[in-house]
């Protein structure tokens, strides 16, 4: 083991700031309420900032996270797994659907390699942990040490983020066959049968459903008997981009900083990192609710509401980018409206 | 009669370049599809410029229409008509929610007094039609020709935005006893009864409720008769800010220009505005759905699927407002994303 396996306790959001904001929504001139989920989000994000109004969002940071999947020769996507390294060139390059709707919400965007079946530049390759995964409908996805390896991976990240003044983050994805591998670590965690689990995923024919369904099938049962221990379940069914995303998130928590929530493979992430960094889960909103099914099950076990729903499935942090103008918006909210009192607006009822 | 009535001839937005926006969606580097409602939000803005891809969005503009209604004397909101004025000086001192949203899109806010009870600056008063209006549960709202100068308002004040380079228009509204006027509207040209579109408006206890609905169902009475003429319903319901509204919503599908509806108050002119130049709805998209029970009748007969839905119930547009970064990234992925060929990707079933 190169790196030691425990996250640090997750301490909750600031209750005074969250006070102090829900306090200042009723001075603001509007009916209190009125702005809805707008103002909770405004809200939530004072409290992780510890403090009220809390700061526009400055650096908002999405990091790509990229690895094949063993099961992918089973058949399980419409795509070839080359396209998982074409997808990290045209990230680099800036030409995929994150790099532009990150460019339109002033996010900036990373890529990092963690299992990709193909050579990538160096800087993107720094955190690889190997090329592809186990086949997981028959064999362990990585060893404990690639786990602990993509685990401590994504803490570093969130590290250099944190550190380089990083004040929201999110995980996205790349990977042909990382919806297979996510449908079995959200069975698994929420004890749901398969069938209910397999989506379309990049759009897959029947035939295709029926192999990807029988490769879950297979991976759940080998599942099963370690679900309760995170580190074994994502040596057994996840892959390094999943495990390297679930240490992201839990460590987010960790260092006090917001997490957008993309969809179903960082929902995967998010189920295990919950379990990892207890209390983790109060530091994320959820995005968007993906059409995978089995992304649904994740907002309902983490008692999420998403933020968009607008029937989007491609990954990459898309659904979560697309939702970060509303939390930049919710700040704004908070920081800048006037008060009744600053522009002498008579309350409810002054005269009734 | 101080302008003629008739609004031109309304037509569809351009099926060539709709056609090209769907046909470029599926060259682009991710599946087909997707990006769910992004890309249909893309082809519609494309269709509404007539060009693939469309330009990313340089004006869009907020236009906020004020106004007092006679029938908040009947005690039918949690604030006094006072407000009215009070929110008409925070929208020019740039200190509401619109304002603040307005700013975090890239939005310009303009303020129109078209009846507000009380004097307000000259600029903002430019195109005022009278103070406040007849109380709707026993009197008309209007004269004609006060409808058809409010009508004429709307026209003219789209003329001057789209001339100035608009790109995509929001009304909103700002007006103490509006809700009951929009309930109203909506009631009459959905054939609804008045408990069913009766809200809580700004926030109002079961007291006040119970004279909302009275006022409804006794306004509803007297719209009845000339609910298939949108101007005698406007006359006898309505308001001089709503009419404004429904001329600015019928104008600005005649000049070409695509609209993000907010909520109720906006719905309810919607709905008249298709009357007064059918096919105008294909120029809009809805923002928001809102608390407001009335507003989903208007979604509902308009057929449209609102882009958020987060409890809001303000008004000013602000529900418009925060969906338009949503148009922005649809025309970026549009113009901006790489194609397969583009980026030597492999497409679906290359190897299956």
């Amino acid at each position: 083991m190169t790196e030691p396996l425990e996250f640090d306790i997750v301490r909750p959001p600031d209750e005074r700031a969250r006070l102090d904001a829900l306090a200042r929504h009723e001075e603001l001139t509007k009916p209190p309420g009125s702005l809805g989920r707008l103002e909770e989000l405004g809200v939530w994000l004072a409290a992780c900032q510890g403090q009220c109004p809390p700061n526009p969002l400055r650096r908002p940071r999405i990091v790509v996270f990229a690895g094949d999947h063993g099961v992918a020769a089973r058949g399980v996507s419409a795509y070839p797994s080359e396209v998982t390294a074409q997808m990290v060139a045209n990230f680099v390059s800036g030409g995929a659907a994150i790099n532009v709707i990150a460019a339109g919400v002033g996010a900036g965007v990373r890529v990092v390699d963690m299992a990709v079946d193909a050579d990538t530049p160096d800087d993107v390759a720094k955190f690889k942990v190997r090329r592809s995964s186990g086949p997981i409908n028959s064999a362990d996805a990585l060893t404990d040490d690639e786990v602990h390896a993509a685990l401590a991976a994504g803490r570093s990240i969130v590290d250099e983020e944190v550190d380089s003044g990083a004040d929201l983050l999110v995980a996205g994805d790349m990977g042909i066959g990382n919806t297979t591998a996510a449908a079995v670590l959200i069975a698994a965690l929420t004890g749901t049968e398969p069938v209910a689990v397999v989506g379309r995923g990049t759009g897959i024919d029947d035939t295709t459903w029926m192999r990807k369904t029988a490769a879950i099938r297979d991976a759940l049962r080998r599942a099963k008997p370690v679900t309760a221990d995170p580190v074994a379940l994502l040596r057994t069914v996840a892959g390094a981009d999943i495990a390297a995303m679930a240490g992201f998130l839990a460590q987010a928590a960790v260092r006090r900083t917001p997490v957008v929530l993309d969809g179903v493979i960082c929902g995967a992430a998010a189920l295990v990192a919950e379990e990892l960094a207890p209390g983790a889960r109060a530091w994320w909103v959820a995005g968007h609710r993906s059409t995978e099914p089995a992304h649904s099950l994740v907002l309902e076990q983490l008692d999420l509401e998403p933020l968009l729903d607008l029937k989007m499935r491609l990954g990459e942090g898309t659904g979560a980018a697309a939702a970060i103008p509303l939390v930049s918006m919710a700040a704004r909210v908070l920081a800048d409206m006037a008060t009744f009192a600053e522009a002498g607006i008579s309350g409810p009822d002054a005269d009734l």
